[in-house]
């Protein structure tokens, strides 16, 4: 099954005129999903403001009331995944329904979050490419690599 | 004090050498806050992908299993929240220290948002940008312009 | 305003056939709000057992399914208050209709909370009772009384 | 596993002295995990609210405030369950101390849950009772028994 999967995702990704690397993909190798634009927090973020500046919506949004609309999208993707047992990879045997849902949650999701990026003066791309480099000091692969035990113990110790 | 934050977030535009309008904002127009860079989407997805995978934990990272760690990271912004009371745009008063700290967590939330998305086979700028399209169509400004009875009518009526 | 609020609450205790020590209570102190009856959490348990058997749905509510419901209902929760910027003790100048939504989304949460608990095999109401233990002990009054300060730093030192 | 877990369950509940009905059980049937004492709401209500009391820090206490605390209750015991993949009832081959975490997080959200219901003035016995007596009218055995499908339509329908 997880063959047929790969070959689906190289499918999908060749039909975006991606060139992939499925030639010397290993069987056991999961052929990488790509998004499919360039798409940039930026981007999104002037889009969102415009929008609220035509309806005079800037007023509501405030840190706090957009942080508790963030809460009430991650609850509504929840309720997508609430009764639906463990999922594999790609969503397999889903319908085109319930993957557009969770298209619309995930981006409702991200829209608040880079508003309140924004809202909070805080400047998001600068921001997630140092928790990058936080991250990937924290955890380096020899002391952690393919251990479930170790890497939640990190985690855990991180919190 | 608003016309002091409006300088502020100036000064800062200028010190990332953006260009603003702030020669032309009346007093009562909040200056726009801007992102510095056009990272994107796809740069974030392929930079944590290259992550877990030299740590050997895509296994762990289904989609169930990030939904709920982007749930605990939701959980730990909201933490920082928690007993400040209402908070101004901009998070004025606010150390240092934790302005950093929500600068981490969003950027957590976005990084498992993102793969959350990659994992689930969901083009996220696509869905994005069709999100947008479905909202401007859905809230038309002459209907709901300024109004927060119209707004929390429109989108309780969308819930 | 705080003065009217505490005379509200002392009328519906009152109502409610309920003591009150209204009549000793300084201008400054709040009227304390008071459950109506005894209700368990072993009552609440049995209520959904019940409910679930009858429907035969206990196959859908393992833990992880449960635990997902149950951000789903706070999420709903959200939403009711995620415009309204601060809101006083009480909720004064709600309607009906909202105070209404809000018992129905904070009952959601606790059936699902109770059921969570009943399917992790937790044995919630000593759970509770050693919580508060715990809590009691780890925040001396002397030590953090009325300081916020002292307060979030002894919360932050707990996560 | 499930034979073994059950007589588990029953030699628990033995030791907590309460009668069962495990010598009737059928094979398939799973014996009912119950909880061991009839500590109410108002008891926990009331003991928060001491707690509170004692330390001045209803002060924080706001509604939304409350709401915040509770979300990050929730993000914290998703993190225990985040990257554990599905879950069987009961918790099997969980480590003492991860499920004694579970018990505190669970107490946490209750106890913050409340706590917020007290602050709203909402009468949480009264509501929970309410919202059971709407959900066994809802959804009719006869129309939902066992179906997975029927169960999520109802479900999406009252969303």
């Amino acid at each position: 099954m997880l063959a047929i999967l790969n070959m689906e995702v190289s499918r999908e990704s060749e039909a975006r005129g991606e060139a992939g690397n499925c030639g010397t993909a290993s069987p056991l190798k999961k052929q990488d999903y790509t998004f499919s634009s360039s798409l940039s927090l930026e981007q999104i973020r002037k889009k969102q403001n415009q929008f609220s500046m035509e309806r005079d919506w800037e007023q509501y949004h405030t840190p706090r009331n957009l942080l508790l609309a963030l809460v009430g999208e991650v609850g509504e993707l929840s309720e997508i995944f609430q009764w639906k047992g463990e999922v594999d990879v790609g969503l397999p045997g889903w319908s085109h329904k319930d993957r557009a849902h969770v298209g619309e949650e995930l981006s409702d999701i991200l829209i608040y979050l880079i508003e309140l990026a924004e809202k909070c003066h805080i400047d998001l791309p600068s921001a997630v490419l140092r928790k990058f480099e936080l991250n990937f000091k924290k955890y380096p692969p020899e002391k952690v690599y393919g251990s479930s035990k170790k890497y939640t113990e990190y985690i855990s110790d991180d919190n």
